[in-house]
């Protein structure tokens, strides 16, 4: 039997935690005096009392959380947050259709950075201040926070962390869930402050600064500003934007070493010498490319085919430079970044790299097995041997991947004009990238698309977040059965 | 030591083999008093002295064959084949490019049928039939068709068969190579001759239906119209290729049980079962769609979806109604087929369908693992449990499959107009499918892209036909050690 109650005591305590980020957005609001202060009031309050009642109507409960639990725990409080986080847009009239307003919640949630506005200039500080913290708490992920904050949530509190941070596992920072969480979030907290401050000390205003860094930490890629960061042409801003990228797409864990002092073991990390290897790669060759179309001089390349590249791998999304008119081949290795990813234990989404260097790695021992069949090849990473049953779990994590994205894309192909934006929206909303191709390019958005598309694509959104299996074993019978 | 005499005495051989079918070509020129005679007898005298010449410089070697003599000859001949099959396209002026004669040709051996030629209705009979019948050649195996032919190939023709049709293993059709050759070219031949038959008292005259009935049973696609089986409007012809191509791209080994009157063998069969419902399915959806776009009546908007959905599943490429026309929805319907292929065992290419089924299985068991981790569930595939081993080959062989069609993506990008226009090209000839979309539609032809694209995807079609590793552990570097 499921436990329908440690649930709702769960998600109940979970919104109580979410109306402190309303009200903090409310703090905001107040600060700036937008329109948006009883917005923010009402959506606050509406979610407390929820949360609370949630919470009292299952107070007492045992607190004995199972696997199954875990699962159905971590996928709804996506959907519930994302229900009670809309509001804010709903009742300020900001968005004023509920399917865009949980799209957009969503895509922050999930750090996916697709949006449906295209009037965020306008829009009130508390707003966008609001729609910046879904992605920063959505970012390292919104069970690990509370694991984290809450003293309360302890037991099963491994269920909710494995079914949240699923991933080929990531070294432990420490053995135990708790303080792993706390490091975690420490580490995410100290890297936004510190953003905020370099950005501040090149001339952004602090507004913009403290978003951008929210944004950015959380690979997700909001801007306060319609253009995206190449609202600004500062070099300095740009660089420091493609630094804070790159290392939200890194593991956590690596950070921690670094900042402990372990700076072998961080740059003899296969995933981290791969990711950088895939970065400079591509970045070179997307500057060759255009320097050799003569649009831009060589700095300027440089500087746009690093922060795209690294914007997209990380998937992040912000842009500085429309990818949409480069040559089909530079168009093409973008593409080909969306299925790559962050590494496991960042903030970025996608397969991610460690999984796609064992896939390579495995191609290539596989062709060593049909050159000598009895021969015992096992493939190492980072000099440890890895057990076939990962090796199993990773093909079968991108067969899945692959397949799902086919099947999704025969669907959204009902509602685009062509093959190619379908596999685009498709590949971004469940890559957690951003912009896409064709129609939903990164200087468009997807305010066009009809309902029901961008209610599918927040679906995938959400799929991606938590790397698939999570939820779709939620669609499996045998999940159901006792 | 890889030993190269018997690799060269052997090619040898096939050669003469070779020369062979291009007098059969010489025979349907004189017949029919073409300017390309003398084209054929050229081509088939240089073709049978350089076999007659590499097999005598190597006579009287040894004739043990290696696992790694079998990847290198099976590798090979096809590339040999198609260096003397497109002699005769050169010698009569009909393809005047070296590119695009080792292209068209390529592509006939592959029995891809991706052409360059714009003006097929002007070409000579001989021509037309050569490339009729290097599909047919190409469709069974070029390997095994000498397996059943040649009675002194026979030391080591378990590792050229093995190599030549790697596949999840149909059964055998009898526990002797030879055996099994003649009875799957057997069963070829009768096959085309009955729809050569049927399509004659269709009204067709006798060329045509030959040159379609070869075309057909090998799921290659040239036609002897440039307007492709739509040039004939008769329903009944139209039918009848329907109904050789999905035989075509069935288990021959089925086909074989049928004729020996095991019929509930055939219809339990799982790959047969999912292969059929997959055709139906997406026919019916495709009627649907067609008929609600109002273009076509009931019955043609059925034919059209039918013939197109055998067309591309089996890779034969033929084309009566243009699919670019259609909807997205129903466009994206066709483009998902383009990675299903044909069943094992058949002629058809492309990732093959009991791999899709597998793939399918596999995810959905991975599910009931994640929610039993503990509990052994293994897959049954025609009511017999499927190894683990073949289970990860077949997850790697797709990955290999993902990956090798976005890599080459990647580089066809170079070449094409649009991002849409590579990944279709790519996957065509990967697939041995023939048409795309974009600009190489199937009212289209590869006629205008640049020379090193054509080498490129005649490389593509190869590796598609011997499903990858056979071609790929060539560039393993283990390989070659000791």
């Amino acid at each position: 039997m499921i436990k329908f109650k440690i649930i709702l005591n769960i998600l109940g305590k979970l919104l109580v935690g979410e109306s402190f980020f309303l009200f903090i957005s409310l703090l905001v609001s107040l600060i700036y005096q937008g329109n948006d202060t009883t917005a923010f009031l009402r959506a606050g309050l509406v979610t407390f009392a929820v949360g609370t009642f949630s919470y009292l109507l299952s107070k007492g409960v045992q607190k004995d959380l199972g696997k199954r639990e875990g699962y159905i725990i971590v996928s709804l409080v996506w959907v519930v947050f994302s229900m009670f986080g809309c509001l804010p847009y709903l009742f300020s009239g900001a968005i004023p259709s509920v399917t865009d307003a949980f799209f957009e919640t969503m895509s922050g949630f999930t750090t996916t950075g697709s949006s449906i506005l295209n009037n965020i200039e306008e829009l009130p500080h508390g707003i966008l201040f609001w729609r910046s913290l879904t992605q920063w708490m959505g970012g390292m992920g919104i069970i690990v926070m509370f694991l984290a904050i809450l003293p309360t949530l302890g037991i099963g509190g491994r269920e909710l962390f494995v079914a949240e941070v699923p991933g080929p596992a990531p070294d432990k920072l420490t053995p135990r869930i708790k303080e792993t969480a706390r490091n975690l979030w420490g580490l995410y907290m100290l890297f936004t402050a510190i953003e905020t401050i370099l950005l501040y000390a090149g001339g952004m205003s602090f507004f913009d600064a403290i978003n951008h860094s929210l944004t950015t930490m959380a690979t997700g890629g909001y801007s306060t500003k319609q253009a995206s960061v190449g609202f600004y042409t500062s070099p300095y801003i740009q660089y420091i934007i493609i630094f804070f990228m790159f290392v939200a797409g890194t593991n956590f864990t690596l950070s921690y070493g670094m900042i402990t002092g372990r700076f072998t073991k961080v740059f003899k990390d296969e995933e981290f010498r791969f990711y950088t290897l895939v970065v400079l790669f591509f970045a070179f060759i997307i500057t060759l490319g255009l320097i050799a179309a003569g649009n831009v001089t060589g700095e300027q390349a440089f500087r746009d085919a690093l922060f795209t590249v690294v914007s997209i791998i990380t998937t992040t999304g912000y842009a500085t430079a429309d990818y949409l008119l480069w040559s089909p081949f530079l168009g093409m290795l973008i593409f080909v970044l969306f299925f790559v990813g962050g590494s496991a234990g960042s903030t970025g989404g996608g397969v991610k790299v460690v999984r796609i260097l064992l896939l390579f790695k495995n191609s290539f021992y596989e062709l060593k097995r049909l050159v000598h069949p009895n021969a015992v090849i096992p493939i190492r990473y980072n000099s440890k041997v890895v057990d076939q049953r990962t090796v199993t779990n990773i093909l079968a994590f991108f067969v899945f991947y692959i397949l799902i994205f086919m099947l999704s894309a025969v669907l959204m192909s009902f509602w685009t004009p062509d093959i190619y934006s379908a596999f685009s929206a498709v590949a971004t909303t469940l890559g957690n990238v951003g912009p896409g191709f064709g129609e939903i390019g990164p200087m468009e958005n997807f305010h066009h698309l009809p309902d029901l598309a961008k209610w599918f694509l927040a679906f995938l959104m959400m799929l991606g977040r938590l790397e698939l299996f999570t939820v779709l074993v939620l669609f499996s019978p045998s999940f159901w059965k006792h």
